[in-house]
């Protein structure tokens, strides 16, 4: 499979997208830029746009940040998104996330794909005590 | 909206239905048997099996309850499954989460359900240092 | 919920969505235009050719129409369709589904939601001997 | 792609594992174990439960056992799960599916898609009639 | 179905969700903030971040914004969301997508849909010619 | 991956096949038919009806050839399809789409599944202005 457009490596990166690649390096403290970002560098402004999204939902906040990891994976999963189960998966790893948790999460994944369908096909109703949520 | 069968009433259910039915009360702690497991019951065997499951999965483990629970949640809204992203949000908020980490919760699905797309349509290939997990 | 176009009653309808309509009452020998092909019938067009085709894939072939019926059926819940989820139950249930078949199918459609999620986030390698079909 | 877990081979499966490979073996009558349960294997749990339920869902019942590969192909195919598409067809293949018959699911498979499609974009009401099924 | 949050009505929107609420008046030549604005506002800096990125997307480019609002119902449509499926419909509307238009919309979307499962379940391999776009 | 049928040459295919493969050349000017095609060509039935199905929507109408191309890849990539992905991505730069183009459609189709799942988990309720289309 050829990407859509061709990675973009540093040494041709215009001055708008190293300052987004030095921010995501600062950011994981990390070297490694890893295709998804590289890629979506062929357009600057989604690069910029997306990445600063990322940034904000991902930091520290009322959920630690392995159980925010571990939702991104579920969801990514569940999308059938091979790239992003890959990635999420590797940086849930790297936060914590050990062979257990992970086969707990697949578990969970597979059963609300297989209940999410019986309830949908069963068409049953919506409790009364679930409406209202906060 | 009409289930595709009733609700299964206490006083209808077979003794079968009931015995599934005490050990969702006890395990839950409730008296309240919610319209899924009521509809389901029409179908003693797959009552039996899916609870079984469900309860095998949601028990204690390696993740803690409420982070099951909001597993459970991003993937049912992510499938768009009406029934379950009411009834999960819920149990989760049983379980304590907060209106802060709802939304949380939510940025995340949302982010997730962007880059998910963006890294398939920009055919992202895989990092080599994402191939192997365990 | 309000249909984007209003259904076409028989007494506003052209010729040609007269032909259409009379063609679903014969092939399925009912009085009875549902809702989808009144809707549909604002755009003659698309009328004709989608109905053209469902009657073509419908018709008796090397698969009988009760599994044809189910089959769609499956393929609707899946994708959380609630019109062709409903009409197609009913459609089954009028070539011979019981209420043991729709629960039986309905365990298949969650077990089968449930096992794609699995074999996808487990990330699973096709076998061999399942690379050749036909 | 790599697994997220390597697959389980008999030499070194634990005696739990064994049991289930065992009953796979013998309720199919072959010596093969496919690579989903083998990978599945790295949580015993989760292999003996989906094990017991795919088992218990896919047994002679009121579908017989070709219809019930078809309806879970037909689902795999459209949730783009491609292991699950792989396997089920050979299955259904080995359980008399002929060619002809795949091609009048595959036809069914797409048509149901794009009418899925098209009652929700048009927002196509259910029929009163439609409402109640069993 | 009552909003996971209630809507946030101006007299008690505080000074940053305000700011956005008057941007998008701004933007959109309206004094109308609908639903999805009100809801998300509960969770500010997402209803910052999303307004501002959708802000971004949807501005004028080399695609007129008639065929982004376009695009963006017809995605809408295929993920079944029934809140933009509304809203971008009539968004569309207002920048003169006709009914004739919209029908074309449609017919595209419901084959598409069609035949991406179609290629999915005959496992179709990708042509040479078909492997670099940019 | 190996399609569920081998690709039909033009050597081997029938006078059918044969009919429908010439209209495909005349229509697209071209003497490339593509693996879709091919492998749809074991089922002459289907070919002929979705090519038909998928020539008339395709047609010049009130959307220009440009705009249905690009709305055919933008559901293409939300369902996940890489095959019509490939084949659709080329096909709309055949008629014009510029890499700008295409990076605007992907920040849009990222933005629309981003913000139906936000619309989707805040269940936010339809607005009554939206409530009619035409």
């Amino acid at each position: 499979m050829t990407s859509a457009f061709p990675p973009i490596a540093d040494s041709t990166a215009s001055p708008e997208v190293c300052a987004v690649f030095d921010d995501i390096k600062k950011t994981r403290d990390t070297d490694y830029i890893n295709n998804f970002w590289r890629v979506l560098a062929n357009d600057p402004a989604t690069l910029k746009r997306v990445w600063g999204g990322l940034k904000e939902v991902m930091a520290p906040g009322a959920l630690d940040p392995l159980v925010k990891e571990m939702l991104y994976l579920a969801v990514s999963i569940t999308n059938g998104c091979a790239y992003c189960s890959h990635s999420h998966a590797v940086a849930a790893k790297g936060r914590g996330m050990t062979a257990e948790m992970f086969s707990e999460l697949m578990a969970i994944v597979g059963m609300a794909n297989q209940t999410n369908k019986l309830a949908d096909g069963y068409r049953v109703p919506v409790d009364e005590r679930f409406e209202n949520l906060f």
